[in-house]
């Protein structure tokens, strides 16, 4: 038996088609896209390749993809660069309670900065609805941030309502997407829903780590964080990551489309589901409609990490909480309203492409034995 | 005859010992560092031994490496770092007018929030002395920020001045060194160098684009740029791009030891110098004393763009100015005093472990072929 990586949400394997690309970039096509001889114009032309393969995958325009090393940078430069661009039209800014760290500690800092922030809470089964979006946004609002898929229970965020309630509410509000757990999951339209930022990741989509992108519309502008020479249109310079931007190009062009794979997710989710609810005091936290890659789940009063490190034991990778906060009781969990223990029993697990039903029986076997062998008790 | 790379101070080939160990950390150990359970810890470990190779190699503590996408974050985090954390003391900054654009614009963007920042001048050769130095530092100077060797010219500043200059003025200012270009190339021993914070990049020694890092002495506190899930113990967070990093650790493993490496290129640099000399109308723009692996040289009243893509149609790669700047009259050159033909006209190249002899031989045939179809003049 081989080991399950349940832990897709944290991060993925990167996919034979990405590596290999990013093989050639490191040692062949290795030039600097900014240098003026052949074999710097290769290399920007195949960044250039990659960065059309993940717009046309968006349906926006190449030159609204910026690249930066990854969702956390994404995040804090589309927050920062909006903020400080918007400073003199207003001070408010919406997002919610469970959101990434990225952003919410992007947040605290512009709180200092003078920013008024509200958090929008979700409900017990982590949902956020739209009259809160409703509610929220004012006038003197300037950014509304809010993810699309939580990264711990899935819920999807009700993200078609934010650019209404920034008309309704007549605010000259910027609106950004972290999507960083749902690019690659579910279709995306930023044109269609008025996104004027987007933060994506490559290595939540078997691409590599160390690379993301930045979506920013056309006539939207945004201060940037770093100054240097001139890459990506002054908004993120530094030598490009060449090998990562084109590995991440190639993980997306990698991508099974949205209806096959989504079938197949609905498929797993649906039978790790009936089969954790088949086991006595399992809860599951995730909403019913989540993201079906993600299932969170508490286990009685079995302490996560206890299961977790058993689960590992056995090669069975699973998360708790997220990997982000390394073992801190969950705030997502906790603004959700969740007990103690079944906050402090919560794990995680998260599919991809790569997982299969066969996976999921030595998953429920092992979480099944564990059980046993933790409480000492049958179950 | 195959390719010759001459542009290694722009980027190079990532080495066969870098390029192995990436791959594996892409398809296999590919784990989340912050994951609790085994496939995260064994991510986290590998990436502790790269941390660890590179500070054994600089002689600091593993704990005082910060890992980043490169020198621009690097030179970014350190000085806006330095200087937000700094403001108390004083508003006074000490640079060069021959710095990186990731220095130099960093700067112009300090002087809008208030800081008086003092650029020293090099001389005609690209040289910095120590008595401006002692004369720019006073009391109010709360950083001083000086690359270790300049990336156009290769001139080797006086970086071993500063701490004394520092104490002499008994100021209080924090010292950040740009080593980029010399990380790997020449000794640097930043506890003898009283250095405060040092930025360094894998892409120029033969490992992979999109990692650098900043040194930070420990006890030194500087205020981050970006804000998230705690990684880098909350100077850098996002997810770490652990196949780079640990890319970047076998790169420096794979260095040769600096007497060897200097001598050859010493021997390299010294043959190349000779030849050049040999040519009428070249002159060079390096000082005798620069680092070896770089010589900036001008070829008559031929621009530079021209001949640099006619040795690229051969298949000889180097750069005109630096390749920061895409074509831009280099500032590094104009600041050194030289008149506008010779900027023009003025080519860099830099060698790698990986050049030889008769690579110097192909380009100064090559470069005397253009100069006569160029010029239709003979030589």
């Amino acid at each position: 038996m081989g080991e399950i990586y349940f832990d897709n949400s944290s991060t993925t394997m990167v996919c034979r088609e990405a590596a290999s690309r990013i093989m050639d970039m490191l040692t062949n096509n290795y030039g600097n896209p900014s240098s003026l001889h052949t074999k710097g114009f290769k290399a920007e032309q195949t960044q250039n390749s990659a960065r059309n393969e993940i717009s046309s995958f968006l349906n926006v325009y190449p030159e609204e993809i910026y690249f930066t090393s990854g969702g956390t940078e994404s995040n804090n430069l589309a927050i920062f660069g909006a903020a400080h661009a918007m400073r003199k039209r207003g001070n408010h800014i919406v997002t919610t309670a469970i959101e990434h760290p990225s952003v919410l500690n992007v947040m605290k800092q512009l709180e200092k900065e003078g920013f008024i922030v509200t958090y929008l809470k979700p409900d017990s089964s982590g949902k956020i609805y739209p009259e809160q979006i409703f509610k929220a946004v004012n006038p003197r609002t300037i950014l509304v941030s809010m993810m699309y898929v939580n990264n711990e229970v899935g819920s999807i965020l009700p993200i078609e309502a934010v650019s209404s309630a920034i008309s309704a509410a007549r605010s000259p509000a910027l609106f950004h997407v972290d999507a960083v757990q749902a690019f690659g999951k579910l279709p995306i339209n930023p044109k269609k829903l008025k996104i004027d930022l987007m933060s994506i990741s490559s290595h939540k989509i078997h691409g590599p780590k160390g690379v993301g992108a930045l979506y920013i519309r056309k006539g939207v502008h945004i201060v940037p964080r770093t100054y240097g020479g001139g890459q990506e249109k002054d908004i993120r310079p530094g030598t490009e990551a060449v090998p990562m931007i084109v590995g991440f190009g190639a993980a997306v062009k990698a991508l099974p489309s949205f209806d096959i794979e989504l079938k197949e997710m609905k498929k797993l989710n649906a039978y790790c589901r009936q089969k954790l609810g088949e086991i006595e005091d399992i809860k599951i936290n995730s909403p019913e409609d989540a993201l079906p890659y993600i299932i969170n789940f508490s286990a009685g009063d079995v302490r996560a990490e206890t299961m977790l490190h058993f689960l590992s034991s056995k090669e069975i990778y699973v998360s708790s909480g997220s990997a982000c906060s390394k073992g801190k009781a969950s705030y997502v969990l906790t603004s959700m309203g969740l007990t103690k223990q079944r906050i402090a029993s919560s794990l995680r697990i998260s599919f991809s492409r790569f997982n299969n039903l066969e996976d999921v029986d030595v998953f429920i076997d092992t979480l099944k034995d564990g059980l046993i062998e933790i409480t000492k008790r049958p179950i």
